[in-house]
């Protein structure tokens, strides 16, 4: 029997198929250390105890997107080593807070199926689940991926495309229990900007920009144990470049909109994502958001903004897609997520 | 309004102007980790619970220069986002060992203004304080920078310059409570060299050397949250090169001495310091020490010594300017400190 | 008096000397972070207290090569700054497992000694010993190395040649106290092979790669506080490379043998080592593994494997040596090593 992993093709998925990952793993406070150095990450709530036990909760959660991060890792293996693009993201739900000492273990879905017209590839549709040590949900998303077949006389399997809406309701958004900004401290938060301070439709340049290195997304990379090849192997492309990993890019990116978003503490939820353009090691990358919607939170002091956060690596702020409508060539990422904010 | 900071102007800051800066920060095992993976730095105290509890401390304290990055890299945004340079340090004392669990935080008190005659700029002097979450101070010290103006009509302020030791004396100096190196073992701590062994006028070179990495010294300053541009914006300079925090030089200087300067454990005053020249990504940098004063101190078996830590890129030891009494095109650091030694 | 320390020569090496090797260091969470940020290690009782709890160990200790690494690292400055080449390692015992909160230190004997023909330089061995806050040996080694004499018309020592077994018996191997694989979890460990599904003289190529980076390899090195020269000083070499620690390969290849080897979880005994050619950045290593030998363990659930793990910088899987029974000029890596898995 063949002993190593080449990773799952198109005809191997089928609907209502559950993949338990493996590698459960215990977060300490060194992916905390770590997320601080791999990112320009500043939001208060993440980085203080003190402030965070201010705010309602027993201590400083590991950052809702190394959570991410981390649960979505542990998919790679099962999902995506023969992925050809991942192509979206929708329905993230950020559960539970994730706090030192927790160990966090992933199972996926099957929910869609698709294959493309070319026979030679599939997209495959999969909700995603993080779990603690607990039983606990403590994020669930969906995710859709570009999958080859292996064997391309393979039936196409029956499509199913799972329905998925452009964005989560506010009333679906969980607020993690005893979260309470009435005492917020926006001095130490960094910025004065509060939940009413943001308007519909207003667009924010983060202005910082920071160039990508080869070390750093790997060991972004292998810190979520993601084995996709394309990450660290110089020799899987024509072009000997090694394809940043499009979570490092989220990452940087909401790192970066810290300036102009500093109370935009908790990522809640994820309308909707997709990677643009491949990023590689010597881009600059920069960042923009823009307010899509605002909604009252239940919370004392608590309000939530709809925000799309957008990477790019050189073109202007503000310019997401061409005349065509199709993404500008230095666009690297197009997220719409649900944050809370102090109100 | 606008949500981003663009960091504060010359004209900006007046006498007196305290600054609470943003975003405390909780220490963990692995801000300790990982500075030892940046740095080469071995000191017993600060790598083992069991050595430092035999000094007299609870638990190895997270090493005093990782502790100012901490307190300094919080000032950034409000003191040096529009730095030309940063000129200089005096009056640096470390009043309380920082362990894991502490949370810190970072205020500065503006005490000197004087424009500079182009017009275009003026230096700006701050105090800065770190406090842990007991409201306790845990280091202040001085620093001066060169600051841009945004409106070059802004009337000059009145100058003020502060008065500044050229060092602390030997009793400003903090010595941590319970501190014995009474029964100090040299073995553990990797030499024999004891205070009595060092001269003052004594010179050492440390012969290691170590080339600089732009993912290195970004992770470094990322760590810190320093958040300045030019560290990590490679299209920020006309050169395309990406400056290394001055910080970094420091720490990688510090960790070098250990060659020579195996006991020299705790700094516990700055009195000085100059970052002589820029370093970057690819330069290869070593270092050396003078012995510029020696004290007794109170504790039991603790000396001090006073040193001046010199980092270069690649002249000779012991050449720190040139005859034009300039510094050397090639010295990169020099730093005035002291630091609690065994005797 | 010389403050530094420029390593032994070796002329400075006698039978039966005994070293204390400096620096001590305590363990935190962020060492295990960091160990798997820099190598793509995914052994579920390293990563998860939870699936080491239910293997019977309080929490998931440090990987076994990390604390092979924090031992060694000591060693450098008293055994290695002057070595020309690390030949080989032979009899190494995992003798306990480290947690988190243990103080780890180490001492060497110096039980072999031959000068080369050359009269430049000779072969040292030592016996290392890594020990805990509670003096327990938590590993121990052999291995040698090729040492530069200072004065050339040294008198060569008598030889001294250790009587060395090519492996560990089976009898000879530790098995963790309370190491328990009977209720082992195959799907949360990623592979359903066990003991009984490896044959020997099986081999496995690992295929998946990774192309070194020197940051990466720089703070690996520094993490363990190993201090030789060559691995960070572009200038240390004529070619201005930096020559990648052997240890930093182990590690990779050891990652990368997770595809196919997922439930070798413990590493054991260390038969044989060579660090057949020297790495550098930019290189791309794979790894491939064969098995030599199995064993029955006492502990429930337990079964030893015997492999040797080969990594390699470009040529074709299984190709060790050349038809003139040389290491071929890709092989990095040749290890010989006990592993307990899951029957």
């Amino acid at each position: 029997m063949l002993k190593t992993n080449c990773g799952r093709f198109f005809e191997d998925y089928c609907i209502g198929q559950v993949l338990d990952h493996a590698v459960p793993r215990t977060v300490s406070g060194g992916e905390r250390t770590l997320y601080h150095a791999l990112y320009p990450v500043r939001h208060a709530l993440y980085s203080s105890d003190e402030f965070a036990r201010a705010c309602g909760l027993p201590s400083a959660p590991l950052d809702n997107l190394a959570a991410f991060h981390l649960v979505f890792g542990k998919t790679v293996p099962d999902v995506s080593l023969n992925a050809v693009a991942n192509l979206g993201y929708a329905a993230g739900r950020w559960q539970a807070p994730v706090y030192v000492g927790d160990t966090l273990r992933s199972q996926s879905e099957i929910i869609g199926l698709k294959q493309n017209s070319s026979g030679k590839t599939g997209v495959v549709y999969v909700h995603t689940k993080g779990m603690n040590q607990h039983n606990q949900t403590v994020l669930d998303y969906v995710r859709w991926a570009m999958v080859r077949k292996r064997n391309l006389e393979a039936a196409a399997p029956q499509t199913v495309i799972p329905t998925l809406d452009t964005a989560l309701l506010p009333k679906q958004l969980s607020v993690p229990q005893g979260l309470d900004f009435s005492r917020y401290d926006f001095a130490q938060a960094g910025e004065p900007h509060r939940w009413g301070d943001y308007q519909i439709g207003e667009r924010i340049d983060h202005i910082d920009d920071v160039t990508m290195e080869d070390a750093e997304h790997m060991m972004a990379t292998r810190l979520w144990q993601n084995t996709a090849k394309v990450h660290f192997d110089a020799t899987a492309r024509p072009d000997g470049k090694r394809l940043i990993y499009g979570g490092h890019v989220i990452s940087m990116a909401r790192g970066l909109s810290f300036n102009g978003l500093a109370n935009a503490q908790m990522i809640v939820g994820l309308n909707a994502g997709a990677h643009a353009n491949p990023c590689f090691s010597g881009d600059t990358v920069r960042a923009w958001s823009e307010v899509l919607d605002k909604a009252e939170i239940a919370a004392p002091g608590v309000g939530a903004l709809r925000l799309r956060l957008v990477a790019t690596k050189g073109c202007a702020p503000f310019e997401l897609r061409g005349q065509d409508g199709k993404y500008h060539a230095d666009t690297l990422l197009d997220l719409d997520y649900w944050v809370l904010i102090s109100t």
